[in-house]
């Protein structure tokens, strides 16, 4: 494939370095891209020749960003529920069932059919990695084919069996964790890189410490690395089991204990955060700054779903992170993509460097910074390169 | 010109009737647009023959966004200052000052360009009619120049040369509000529909009510109908100037008191509200329900403008009413449309009807309540019946 010279590029926002400092952008940069890979990056009064030239007249240029928590895959439609709960009624994570009944009645093309213009409508915003949940089957077959769906999209599959305990199993909880560590992961093993769970032990959908010890473990044992909703309606033992299993991410992370933080700070667990989440929820915000004081590595995803957060705009998630979690954009960027890609325990994403992956977006504005002065203004999208297809072209 | 049909809407959202009644969606309607007007309202089944047929694949289709509110003429950028202040630093209205200094350097084709720009991309957000103001000149060949730009572009053209106190007069007062009531207006009152003044007596920077008064009593003699600023960092004299004015709206209405608020509700007057600037400045957000439950109309609009709200985006503004507003869905369009057009005094726009405009958008999703249950993502956009443009097309 020929080589690709991107170049009057405003502003590359590289995320080359550890933390924000990595954010420091480059003016008068060039990159080339080659074989879907960065070739080179510097000053564009030294780029080498290429086969193609793609001017961003002034653009920002930053990586892809990388939704590490999404539930992409799934039917029917909880608008009616959102605008209720907005109204006043309170959520504990009962309205899955809608989702649950809808997504084993839809039909594979019908899935299939969702999931592509959901992930068109995801590319459209600058995103280029996502990571994809199961957990809306909750049932062997189901389970299976959400995973088989999803991995024809991306390799960031997410077993999550462990979801919540479906109402036919509600007075046998045991036996639905037996399914989701037995015949059910061995299902779905074959199709997931990630085994997750939905630990909450206050909420009598959810799984509680050692349910979710259970499930994580066996998910590890069948070849899955463990990652953990944790502490999303109150503090729980998620966030210290997953710092104890080596999880690559502990997500929501909205309510946490001096001793969580702690753990985090002490671990190489991603704390994921989901403003879209408390955005729609009318909840209080985590607080990032806390986290990124302590030392521990934020990432900032989606949580893209039915239910808690039908947003897959990663821009909102930056602008939220900004106006109400006290991080920089610089910071929130970082968060949005190099953050994603740590807890996706990836390193050929979420940076531009050479020897990446070309996984770009480019921003119709001049700067990063402005992911967060334009909120809600849909100013970033991922570079084709191969197309040539840049800012709306 | 050919009629068009609208079909397969998925809900049609006429906001025909008074307040969020109207907002009450229609299934299985159909809409005929004849010569840019709404021509026919009814059951898709009982539509009557038209040259051309637009079906838009279960869509909803809504009454395009009356967007009242906008600062959309001006150069430079502030992306910086956003930042520095989500970093702690106080909004008091002097970064104005800068907008001044790059708007007054800017070329007039340097102007037209940045503002076709902001059209477009504000159309491709569902808004189809914008009032834009003057304010970035503060001497008389700027504003005049400012005017006659928007004017290209809109008929909602507000003369705001009482925007702030330039620097150059700031030891002189007097003497600009005596530039604004008179050479200034002259040169600006053939190429202006409204007068406006930022009252608030607390900054430094805008004006009192004394001076608010003079302004709006000038601009009324030349012709001009007139809206006001007001109670955007405190109570002030803002709003019950604007009532006892008969302005058509006050815009802000952060603060309020409770004198405000009874004198609103007894008045023809529309507060609208701007939830953006309290998004991006990180402000408290107007009381909405209040002013609902006291029976004002409410309006909801962006302040797209460099300095305190650089979004474009009227579905976010939706959005935030609903989050942090008490608004329901349904208040949040019907303000968002109708109460922009009451905010104009026009009633050929914000709701569809027959004899009304066809300024309509359509949205990709299945219901309204999608504008607030997707927060960020581009949903909306206008709908260009003439172009046969619907979604993506």
């Amino acid at each position: 494939m020929a080589a690709t010279l991107l170049d009057e590029i405003g502003e590359l926002v590289t995320c080359r370095g550890d933390g924000p400092v990595g954010v420091a952008p480059l003016a008068d940069a060039a990159v080339v891209v080659e074989d879907g890979m960065v070739a080179w990056i510097g000053p564009a009064a030294q780029a080498p020749p290429c086969d193609v030239r793609m001017p961003l007249a002034g653009r920002a240029v930053i990586p892809g960003f990388v939704d590490s928590h999404s539930h992409l895959v799934f039917a029917g439609d909880r608008a009616a529920e959102f605008a209720a709960r907005m109204a006043g009624e309170a959520y504990d994570g009962g309205g899955i069932a809608t989702t649950v009944a809808a997504t084993r009645a839809a039909s594979v093309d019908a899935l299939r059919g969702l999931l592509a213009t959901r992930v068109a409508e995801l590319r459209a915003q600058g995103t280029t990695t996502i990571e994809i949940k199961s957990g809306y089957g909750l049932d062997i077959d189901t389970e299976a084919r959400m995973l088989r769906l999803a991995a024809e999209v991306t390799t960031e599959t997410t077993y999550l069996g462990g979801h919540v305990v479906p109402a036919e199993y509600a007075r046998e909880r045991a036996a639905y964790v037996k399914l989701v560590c037995g015949p059910m992961l061995a299902a779905c093993a074959p199709h997931a890189r990630w085994v997750d769970v939905f630990c909450e032990p206050g909420s009598a959908h959810a799984f509680d410490g050692d349910e979710a010890r259970a499930i994580l473990t066996a998910g590890m044992a069948a070849g899955l690395r463990p990652r953990v909703h944790g502490g999303q309606l109150a503090p729980g033992p998620g966030v210290r089991l997953a710092v104890e299993l080596g999880a690559a991410s502990v997500d929501h992370c909205t309510f946490l204990t001096a001793a969580d933080v702690d753990a985090l700070a002490g671990s190489t667990t991603v704390a994921t955060l989901l403003p879209g989440v408390e955005f729609s929820t009318r909840s209080p915000y985590p607080d990032a700054r806390r986290l990124l004081d302590a030392g521990v590595t934020v990432a900032l995803a989606t949580d893209c779903n039915p239910g808690t957060c039908f947003s897959s705009s990663m821009p909102l998630m930056i602008a939220l992170a900004v106006r109400e979690m006290g991080m920089t954009v610089a910071e929130a960027l970082w968060a949005a993509t190099r953050g994603g890609a740590a807890a996706l325990e990836r390193d050929d994403i979420g940076r531009i460097e050479v020897g990446a992956r070309a996984d770009l977006a480019v921003l119709d504005a001049p700067s990063h910074l402005h992911l967060a002065y334009r909120p809600g203004v849909p100013i970033a999208r991922a570079l084709d390169v191969e197309a040539q297809m840049g800012w709306r072209s």
